[in-house]
């Protein structure tokens, strides 16, 4: 029996897309195997797979679920969607508590059909979180924004910046609402270095993937392996840790030449590098 | 003959990338069919046609040459490399005097190869610009920064926002380095708006293209026709017309599936775009 997470491993979390091609039972199998004492669930899989028999999996195995991804889309204007959307996200927060993490991370939304309007779809996701913040604090779960990379600002995520996910984040309580700082995001950022620092107490979770090139197709999978890249990882881990933070550190790469691989192998790989860049 | 250009028309430049698969007499014959007063050209292009070839031709055609593209590449550390990237940015700046046009756009550089430092990156782009900016206005030529898409940033372009690109500018007299201001580029940036009333008489080239998705791979080639995508161009025509710019305005789009399509029959679909969307 493995007598526990070795030091340098012991923020470390492996989200779940990272090794998409382990089921949940390879994947938390492999965690205990090799001393990962967390993961980062998605919620498709979970629903796949049953959240209960999700929770009691990584509770069995003695592993933290550092977050759930996602809940967002919250730019919607039409009412219908814009109810439906809210259900979606009550409904993430429940699994959230049901899989014993305290963090959602939200993916905020895309412009509308049609929109052009930036701003609009930023205060929709700020009416939005008025809604859902109070609802997930109830159950223990808090809400961490998430700025995306500003390619995806028509179609996924009009938050693209630290700056402008901490300008939502601000309007309630800290322990509510916060950021997710996910370096593929916000490493080519003067100012987030900067946000970081500002955000403090509100980083909710500390995410990495590097940043190669070319982009692929898409540009959805192009999260780079750690190293690989542009990101000074380490630089970025001692800023979260300046500003306060003492949370996970999750490896959340979509790629794929990585999912090709052996999953195993994959993470075993992913762990590797996780402690010669990041620590 | 053409009696001068439609009163719609006066400030519109059609860059040469937009419709390359013109020849240089091709699109010089159609401006003036067109009506259409100005063309941005692009270094590579012009070499081949001959560069007092390319001059004659214009003129001749009574045609503004509105930009060159492109000088940049600054980011090099190594000696050697960064005496080749001056000597070919004062190139650069000889053929755009011989051309006619005021104006020279510089897409900065990415990261060098190994080099995670953007910081670094940046700086050596203002000692660059410190030889280049004499020389230039010597030849009464200007050097516009263009901030380019974070996406880029590794590869191509450390100058992601128009914030990076003035804070490099505004070390330089105002009529020697500005900006370049291209909607592909910046419509994201919730900061942008203030940085174009910032930038004020440093605005000294407003390039059109539209935010389209799925992204091609490379991402090179997405930029979208006007009025397809997520900008509002109107607005941002009259933010920069706020910010005191009377300048050009030139539609640049790369784009394979135009690309493919008839040249002028394109062009003059790039005219009826300029016309409903950002007039």
């Amino acid at each position: 029996m493995n007598e526990g997470p070795m030091v340098e491993l012991k923020r470390f979390s492996i989200n779940q897309m990272t090794v998409k091609q382990l089921s949940l039972p390879e994947l938390t199998e492999a965690c205990v195997r090799l001393g990962v004492p967390g993961v980062g669930l998605w919620r498709e899989p979970v629903q796949a797979y049953g959240i209960e028999a999700t929770a009691k999996l990584v509770r069995d195995a003695g592993l933290a679920v550092t977050t759930l991804c996602r809940g967002g889309f919250l730019t919607a204007v039409d009412p219908g969607r814009r109810a439906e959307a809210l259900a979606d996200n009550r409904s993430a927060i429940d699994e959230a508590a049901a899989l014993g993490t305290d963090t959602l991370v939200l993916v905020s939304g895309g412009l509308p059909e049609g929109s052009r309007d930036l701003p609009g779809a930023r205060e929709r996701i700020a009416d939005a979180l008025g809604e859902l913040a109070p609802y997930a604090a109830e159950r223990g779960v808090r809400l961490a924004i998430e700025p995306l990379h500003p390619m995806f600002a028509a179609d996924r995520c009009v938050v693209s910046t630290l700056d402008q996910a901490l300008d939502l984040a601000e309007r309630f309580p800290a322990d509510q609402v916060g950021v997710a700082v996910d370096t593929y995001h916000i490493w080519w950022d003067d100012r987030a270095p900067a946000a970081v620092a500002r955000a403090g107490a509100r980083i909710f979770t500390f995410q990495l993937a590097d940043w190669t090139t070319p982009l692929p197709a898409g540009v959805l999978n192009g999260r780079g392996q750690i190293g690989d890249g542009a990101v000074d990882m380490r630089a970025w881990r001692e800023r979260v840790d300046t500003a306060g933070y003492t949370g996970p550190i999750e490896v959340e790469l979509f790629n794929d030449e990585l999912w090709a691989r052996d999953g195993v192998e994959l993470l075993t790989e992913v762990i590797g590098r996780y402690v010669q860049h990041a620590l």
